[in-house]
């Protein structure tokens, strides 16, 4: 296959150790696939083979602009976790880009090369109510196992009455498990972490995460079955005095390869039961109508309703019904929102929130910052709106003043409400001078929160959930009949 | 009946007119309720009487400040409207004030005398997690029907396959409807509503509701019956292609009469089906342990979780289930939010949102406003941290100088966590000088979502939902060590 733009970090690079080990795919149809969690042995062997090799420090940009090229980031170190791997996952950061450039559009913003982490052109993403699949953005965290749908098992086990297997065929058998068709936005917490980062940078020995636009959101209509149905299929929940319904989790594995701090693991995460009940937990195999793209999650993937983009596992083969949250990494250690007082110096796991539900928030698309234009008077806006939990954006206000008089978007340039989706909005602002503007934008949602006004109320040392109101565009503007009177 | 405090705003003054109405009680054994929504002739004749007397112009206090008295506000414009009804409900403001003699504590703030609006002090509501019925704030939109709980009979009808009537027998006999106990706080949206008039006294022509302090929340272990396992029994709902499941909504009928616009009716409200469904609405018999007091809705209220107060209709007698929200003027033209863009000139009821999922919010509760402290290092604050909609608060945050920095309230000076419930909290802030301190609290909930910065983030001309960070205790103290050096 001819990719266009190389892949930096090549494998040509790297110094493999004789001992270069051989981990079997587990399942004849599952290319990429390495199940770690049912092998302890195994993880132990993969977390020796990486002891001996000597990593790039992480991260790769501190204190410095982020470097103005796509992609931003190369993610060379984990390039070079998967080559250290051996054969079974070496090849993971090459296909991984194969997908990126079959099922992404050619403009999309690199945000990390591998894993792939990628964002749309900010103009397009709200054009359109539902975000074209090639367009959704991308947060992955491995590669992309390459998983045929007839070799396609998910397994259910743990805490529920009938463990069972279920093929691709039994989760689309409509007379076992209704259909059902949901307008979800994902939403990456690290969203418009660019803004954090610009006004913190840290000390330069922090991790910084993916320096993430406006752009890491976004919408379809996922189509599956509800987790709520395949559970009762499996015998309900095996509850006991001991166990009650509402302390339990659904722990989600996917097939992808994570690694953290010189382990190696599947991708494990949790939802609790709650969310399953209400029918919030959707087993998506369709995307838009089509099917589900190899880059997000083919052939089944989780969708986690109004959560944190992180909880809707990719490549799902397995739903363990657990006692809690999961202990693995991604949930425990990963996606924490810090309070302000906490930094680098008092940071641990157990101080830090596990992000679940995402708060209200949005972003204006267009114009661009500092983009120069020419007005007769206004100017459009353009931008998203959204909050989680099932609460939808009930409007949107803008200002041209860096936040002292807002305009309210009218109700018939906002898209429809859904309770799971944002909602696009666009807005003609009136102008009457020429200038520097600071356009900003708030939102207000069904539960009447609103986002707090400066980055200092929420930074946070992970740089999680960025949603302030004022932070944005700064537009020099110049007048139409002005610029035609010094002609 | 003894009470001390005179009920102002006298029948004895009141001017009737030779034609005074008589209504007489629907039901025996029910005490000041008067059914209006089934007679639309009873409702025009008590317009029609209504519209023969000159009430007093409302509201009570306009562009100065609110009377240091208890009660704030008296209400008689409210007492003459239940004079003119004549006999039947003539007496409900004598009632509804014994019953706050009776059931409430003797250092309630009264802020509307009739109908009977009322917080605790603000240092005691913060001592106990759950709020003790006689602390408990009161927002009551008219009188207190005595209803006899052998008399009480709860209709269900409307989209529902089997209409039925159901005793307070039948409603607690545990082999028909499993009994579920949930805590659960009750906000009313005027809460902290005091600091939006201090800072936006409108043109002195505006209705302002009644000026709330941060009292105007309670918690209480509600215990009743799902308003699902009720809907179940009576057939489930009647749906179909025209009538969906998702555009359902529960009317909830109360039994007091309420007064808008010189119309007369029942107090009505609605909730969606949603809530239902997620067994968030509980028809509740008990508060706490004891039976609901009078004041408090006896012998049946409904409690809608996480959303606005005035949901939780009380002396609950008839609910029916429709197509869409109630269209009753307190669900359409009461409880709404504008935008900050729409004030007196341009607010319609058709621009305002019908509240009903409550924000995230908090307040500080000791030291009082202007409340002198001598300090040995350190201040004690006390307070609460809510959040609606089934979010938790996760966290609280208390900064002595105005919102410069914040210290977070410990984890172990927070109360248990709950889906609908407040937790209360305490910190001892350090302080090292003496002079003004501006003390101020903000708190984030699980959603992580958190409270804008000002009262002109959140500013809304009916003067709703007031979840602002900044504007709370200016405290004079005083270092007791600089102190003992004067003397």
């Amino acid at each position: 296959m001819a990719t266009e733009t190389p892949l930096s970090g090549s494998i040509a690079d790297f110094p493999f150790k004789d001992s270069a080990p051989f981990f079997a795919e587990e399942r004849k149809g599952w290319k990429g696939y390495v199940e770690w969690e049912k092998y302890p042995e195994k993880k132990k062997q993969a977390a020796e083979t990486l002891a001996q090799y000597k990593f790039p420090h992480p991260p790769e940009f501190q204190l410095e602009p982020i470097p103005q090229q796509n992609p931003l980031l190369e993610g060379v170190r984990w390039k070079q976790y998967h080559y250290a791997m051996g054969s079974t996952l070496k090849d993971a950061p090459e296909i991984s880009w194969k997908y990126v450039q079959k099922e992404k559009s050619e403009d999309m913003l690199h945000v990390l090369q591998f894993p792939y982490n990628g964002e749309p052109p900010r103009s397009r993403l709200v054009e359109t109510e539902l975000t074209n699949n090639k367009d959704h953005f991308v947060r992955n965290h491995g590669g992309i196992p390459e998983i045929e749908e007839d070799a396609f098992e998910l397994e259910l086990d743990g805490l529920v009455n009938e463990p069972k297997n279920l093929t691709m065929a039994d989760l689309k058998n409509e007379k076992l498990f209704p259909r059902q068709s949901t307008v979800v936005s994902i939403q990456c917490s690290g969203t418009r972490r660019i803004e954090q980062i610009h006004e913190y940078p840290g000390d330069g020995d922090e991790l910084i995460n993916a320096p993430w636009g406006e752009g890491a959101i976004g919408t379809a209509r996922w189509t599956g079955v509800s987790l709520a149905s395949v559970i009762k299929h499996c015998g309900g929940l095996k509850t006991s005095s001991g166990h009650p319904e509402t302390e339990m989790h659904v722990e989600l594995y996917g097939a992808d390869t994570y690694f953290k701090k010189g382990q190696v693991m599947n991708y494990v995460v949790s939802a609790p039961w709650r969310k399953v009940k209400f029918d919030e937990v959707l087993l998506a195999f369709e995307m838009n109508g089509d099917p589900l793209p190899r880059i997000h999650g083919f052939p089944l993937r989780a969708v986690v309703f109004g959560y944190i983009g992180a909880r809707s596992c990719k490549w799902l083969y397995r739903i363990k019904v657990i006692q809690g949250p999961s202990q693995a990494p991604v949930q425990k250690k990963e996606y924490l929102y810090y309070s302000p007082q906490i930094g680098k110096h008092n940071a641990m796991y157990s101080n830090g929130f596990s992000i679940q539900d995402m708060p209200v928030s949005s972003a204006i698309m267009t114009p661009l910052d500092k983009e120069q234009i020419i007005h007769d008077g206004k100017i459009t806006l353009r931008g998203w709106a959204y909050s989680g939990g099932g609460r939808w954006p009930e409007w949107v206000e803008v200002s041209a003043d860096g936040g002292s008089v807002w305009y309210k978007v009218p109700h018939d340039r906002m898209s429809k409400k859904y309770f799971y989706g944002w909602r696009v909005w666009s807005i003609d602002v009136p102008v009457e001078y020429e200038g520097w503007l600071e356009f900003c934008c708030r939102t207000w949602d069904c539960a009447l929160n609103t986002q707090p006004t400066f980055v200092r109320s929420a930074w946070n040392f992970d740089l999680h959930v960025t949603p302030l109101a004022i932070a944005s565009r700064f537009t020099p503007s110049i007048a139409r009949d002005l610029l035609q009177r010094r002609d």
